[in-house]
């Protein structure tokens, strides 16, 4: 079969010819992949910055978000059958560890994650887990829901953890309003009926922000904590989900919290800085976010089944992956690429 | 290997020369038996009482609460290693529904249960998943836990729910005293700062329960409820622990619950029958429990390696089977008999 | 000012000229009723119903769903202020016993009811606390929400509840789609995103469930339990909220319980009764639910502030008060009947 | 009557003549003080650190831990009675704002702070509100609980919401031996069964955490965080509980948690600073901790009534006091200084 590989760290990656993958073990599941995510990670891993974190040996195939038909399972599979359209979780887990035991499976203390340190799913066909295979329901197209198995997934777990404490007169600040915000903001209007501040630097972002369940909308142009503090009488807002987090970002929605709120942490790259007598003072907690576990990718699956939450995603033959990632690269990708068998390409993207 | 097997119902079962069992699939385990508790499940079995329900086929082995040392693991097992003490969750669980996602195993929708409808562990070896062993902390035997496997595992998950709810200052009531009961006191001691009254017919019992912390004891004289209101202050408790569930226990036991408390249904065999009027006029609350989980079970094994919960036993060599299954018929156990290997058995029981 | 009040039990109501309240503790409010809600309840204290559980003296003011105007303040009132629109909780709770102080206000050790053990609220003014006022957006007009005072926020609380335990792909069963089960329904819309199953012997009644949001209506034709199973792929429904409370409700309701399954008892009027086999084979959890507290009400407010929740209501002059009970009597009331002072009377209702 | 009142900053307190409260409201309580705490912050207070956080008028009476006998009560009050023993809350809060009206009373909008920002409790008597007295057991004297009024009841409060989430197990770190730091082992002793391992640079502080609970002790030694990790199987602790907040506790009692794990800020002077990478990658949390709630109080007492927490307190006369404010300042109590009235005094410290 074909498989997209890298061989070498800042060259491109090839179209290799490689074996199809079989069952070795009772619980393996083989999916013909039919959509597979194209993230600013696999840019990452061809420039070498995963080099040493994921330890992986060259050759090997990218592709992390996945999603496809069943074309065979190992004899102690029970969760899907041949044929069954699934959505792949990034992680392998054991399902043995306490973690995996307490539906915590992120913290698996042995989980594979396939595209990163083995071979992922930029190919025809992937061996995954069943304990990774969601099967989705029939009014969702694998390519559809594909890049929805990652970054969606941080996203709809960080707002479901949020949702569980936001009640009706509540106000909510989504910070950052790129793929994973708008997901963000579907999932707290779909589990949640407090008041939603969406806050970022581009207008753009912002109006569609508002298209999709935004209540109000703030430029962040440095007076935005400002705001968000008039928009709540002084008070500040019971929850903050920070997408961005690097640069004034933090700071800014620090201020925003209102006594006893809290902060929930999804983006990366800066440094959380608080004064202590600020958080005791105050009550305020800051919360972590990875990705999401199993079931919230099944909740997440029912969520977009409903037609509650929607990805924008652009489809490219599997064959243009490079096409895929050099658009990615410039920025030229509205939403999220997909690659998609070549005998299943529309060109219409939606 | 000898194993004991029902052949027919209503008779004795037979201590049967059959196969050792091995490893068939990546996850299994292969323990050999060191503690096999006896219970009054078993003495069910063999009367026919579970044959429409369990669709066992004779002849098979029974025994369903044990622990003993891992001799051989599948390939896929990274939890246990071989020569590991272990004590065995009494559902081997498939870890790929919903349930076992979702660290709520014992509703797992496709799970063995060892001893009532697959082969049991009253035998030299046992073939389990490694889903189902806890590796025991070194300082607890096999033949002293065996017997917390299912019954205790009950104790602990009810227990442990309602100490969730309890605060300093509260009042729970624990209904009956018998093997459950004196578990339950034990893991409410652990978890909670609550004072534990607990009721029963028995002085006896009664005198027991104060030794492993019962702050008060209530007879069960057709007073009780009337004394545990005397004891609240005339307002009732914040939890009731019913491990009776039949009879006239029920009655008793909710009309001791406060407003706003809660009921733990754990004992069964009686009707809950309660006017809507009283639930909703004083919103009070009932919560089923069945066994714990695999993380129950990990939890409670950590209590008795404190030596927080412990079990009174009584050893009888493996060959001796039908004389433990006799005294307990008879009422003759004073807490719970274990049967362990003619080789490991030392006359003084704990 | 004019009042109605209840001088035998048995008679009419009479308008009667009382003198009006004025402050006397510094927490006082005086409220001028600009909407009183006439309930099921006030036909049933008119018939003697609640003599002796109120034991009020006669004569006295009905009225317990009431909003209106604050027209005076007492010196320690820091929550509303005069001219304010407000809803009046049902209760007037202490602020001092442990429940109040949890947040639990419903089960304050010394609430008064007024319009039930005090003087209600069916006339032109009305003495209460700061403690029972929720201050209205100024969307929201007094007539049109009163009647969400009592039952209403009944309804919220046991749908609150629920919302907390429900994911989305998840199932809840509303039975009884009366005027708190439309609440419930709206309710369970807003702060869930589980697919809603709504079950009644009335079409009629399920043609507006549907209107408000019931993903499924189901007629109580005596199948509906099967019905609801077969909806569910024979597993049954995460939460069943049951406002019938009576008949054959609960059986069948019970019986549409998924395992770990709860069911929120808010109708009244028949028995429960489940072997407690059932409850712990099955480990399903009952939950008893009176009316919301302080929090909900304010909570319910914001939900009928951004129109998600909207009771349908048929407006009368004050001095109409004998239509508005005969009206409801014969069953001739639409949705809920309101009393509202002569001069704001606009014969439009809706 | 007599009272301790600044009358300048940087200048010694005097004692004056000044006429004893009495009640205005029907919610006051004249309250006999016998037992009042002198804490670090009366220091501060003197020296003028919170001259302009206070904004309070000079001269006023210092005192914020206190402990007596109800004298008078208003009208409103029912909560306790003439001759009632009672430990105050901190706080005298509004019982009106939505934060009172949630449990959730230590942030109350309108609060005022006894001792801090009005007249406090170093005198003869005290006015305070029925909402902030806490009725004490018999067995409880004020003079001995007066100091759990404030620094103790934070430490509960941190301690039960970690105790919340502590099973057994689990490990719990708690940096710094201080006052608090003992309130906080004691309360974790009670409340969870979790393995408590207390880390300070003070032998003699570790060698008291053993006696009162701590299973492990870690000198403080720049080590502590591998000693930490080395002694949880190098995965680290569920809970870190930081009683210090400031130098190098933050980063190295960060450095303990483990992934998913909690760190709860109570000491403060420092500045947390995390990069978010790390706090995404292992999804940590960081909660504040303010003081506890007056239902917090209600089960501290609780706790002391049972034994389970005990204050080491070295007593003075009332007109003593100047005596304490100085030993306190140069480090001479052990435990914690109270003052009560003179003819009540017993040279015998406990």
């Amino acid at each position: 079969m074909k498989a997209i590989r890298v061989h070498a760290y800042d060259r491109k990656p090839s179209l290799d010819d490689v074996p199809e993958p079989v069952i070795k073990n009772p619980l393996d599941v083989i999916v013909k992949v039919r959509g597979a995510g194209v993230c600013r990670t696999d840019l990452h891993i061809i420039e070498g910055q995963w080099q040493d974190k994921s330890g992986v040996a060259l050759p090997y195939t990218i592709g992390h978000e996945n999603a496809g038909t069943v074309t065979e399972i190992g004899s102690a599979v029970t969760n899907v059958s041949v044929g069954d359209s699934v959505i792949l979780h990034p992680l392998a887990t054991c399902g043995l560890c306490l973690a995996c035991r307490n539906g915590d499976d992120v913290h698996c203390t042995a989980s594979d994650f396939p595209g990163i340190d083995v071979e992922g799913g930029m190919a025809e066909y992937l061996r995954t887990s069943a304990r990774s295979v969601v099967k989705l329901d029939p009014s969702l197209e694998p390519a559809d829901v594909a890049a929805l198995a990652d970054a969606g997934l941080t996203a709809y777990h960080a707002a479901r953890k949020a949702a569980e404490h936001l009640r009706p007169g509540h106000t909510v600040v989504v910070i950052g309003a790129g793929g994973l915000g708008h997901i963000g903001v579907q999932v707290l209007k779909a589990l949640a009926s407090a008041r939603i501040i969406v806050v970022d630097q581009s207008a753009a972002a912002l109006e569609l922000a508002k298209d999709i369940g935004a209540d109000i909308t703030v430029v962040a142009d440095g007076t935005e904590a400002q705001r968000v503090l008039a928009l709540t009488g002084g008070a500040g807002a019971e929850a903050v989900l920070d997408f961005v987090g690097e640069g004034s970002a933090l700071a800014s929605g620090v201020a925003m919290l209102r006594r006893a709120g809290t902060y929930y942490v999804i983006g990366y790259g800066g440094t959380l800085k608080v004064p202590t007598i600020d958080i005791i003072s105050t009550e305020i907690n800051f919360v972590g976010n990875l990705v999401g576990t199993y079931n919230d990718l099944v909740e997440l699956m029912a969520l977009a089944a409903e037609g509650r939450v929607h990805l924008h995603t652009v489809k490219y033959r599997f064959t243009d992956f490079q096409q895929a990632l050099d658009d990615l690269h410039h920025g030229a990708v509205r939403g999220r690429a997909v690659l998609v068998p070549d005998d299943e390409f529309i060109a219409a993207s939606h």
